[in-house]
């Protein structure tokens, strides 16, 4: 049988005031921000439980559970990291990754490079691996009303050891 | 070309008073359940689905109509059978799923490692290559308000001949 | 590594009066269509999106802004052609895709065999390389109410140069 495994991972967090705003590790400007136990990265978080659903290794809240002390304000970068490491621990390595985050507002595609060049730094890949795209829901439920932010995440990654 | 292919499954049913929650083939304690033509077991669908796509053999709509008496209470575990060998027929094998049940409540991590289990025997596969997860979509969306509970699920096939 | 890559997609249009319904290239007799700068064709722009992201080509808005007038009422069929181009200057080629349209009504079964056929054409692709799904929300949320469509895909391309 092959040695490449798929994965997948969808997340979403509340848009509140009086947060800041963090989208693929970087901090974008906006008014509200997304509220969670974390930074709340919710594109950071798809992508980790796209890697960890690929190895077969449970989820973010498995691992990262939001009821703990080590993870309240936790810089979703630090959770990335430890995935791929948990990852490699099983023998998986990242093949590519693509995402999609679903924001009526703020326009993300002038910040995507950014994000893209920040991954592809804490997971220690190349940017190529890489990709991230934004998307509106036309207006349509709790994204295109602006509560909430979500993103889906697809990942292959392959048994190198 | 590579003999890999890649399929998707996307499902949702109603929570309603009155009936059992199955999710993965295992019943859950809940004081609602999944309202569907079959056990509406969303997780199990999401997965056929992805099978099936994966194949290219149509959807579990196709196979199993909601207006067939055949289907009417039907097991879901006995359609995730039936779509296994189908996808058979064509020459294809599992590689692995990896699915996420958004669902407000219950508390579905507990359940995991049963689901997981289940559903590797009904596919008559290892245990490693059947990953489900689980997220709130924090209390947003008809998941969030506990209207309903959907399920993704990606999955990798392998033509073996 | 391995030479190949996975991708996903994801798009949401409004369904409104005085307007065609397109999906998957096909004109499908309904009382309301999808509202858009282009044709709205969600199904294509979801796999438009798939193949840019397996690629990591940024996405379908980077590309065909929907403040151009160049893509104002565009067919989706030749967004698609030149998606399939763009990625191909990259060295990809299409595996396999595999979609889900989402929508309360029409029917879109009877529909799926004439989608498949007209995309696989427009790609330049054998059927079977292409899979379209359909299902409903169960009522739930924005496609449950009929105000939209929404449309899932997932892809394998290969890097063949
Ligand atoms: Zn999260
Ligand atoms: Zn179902
Ligand atoms: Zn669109």
């Amino acid at each position: 049988m092959t040695n490449i495994r798929t994965g997948m991972g969808y997340d979403v967090h509340q848009l509140v005031e009086g947060r800041d705003l963090f989208l693929g590790g970087v901090k974008i400007d906006h008014a509200k921000g997304l509220l969670g136990h974390s930074d709340a990265d919710v594109l950071i978080h798809a992508i980790c439980d796209a890697l960890l659903g690929a190895a077969n290794m449970r989820d973010i809240g498995y691992h990262f559970p939001d009821t703990s002390d080590d993870t309240l304000g936790m810089d979703s970068k630090v959770i990335l990291k430890q995935v791929v490491a948990l990852i490699a621990t099983k023998g998986y390595q990242l093949v590519n990754i693509d995402a999609t985050v679903c924001a009526e507002r703020p326009k993300l595609n002038p910040h995507i490079p950014a994000m893209q060049a920040c991954l592809a730094n804490v997971m220690g890949c190349d940017a190529d691996q890489v990709s991230i795209k934004a998307t509106t829901t036309e207006k349509l439920g709790f994204t295109g009303r602006q509560e909430g932010i979500s993103a889906y995440a697809v990942c292959l990654v392959e048994k190198v050891r």
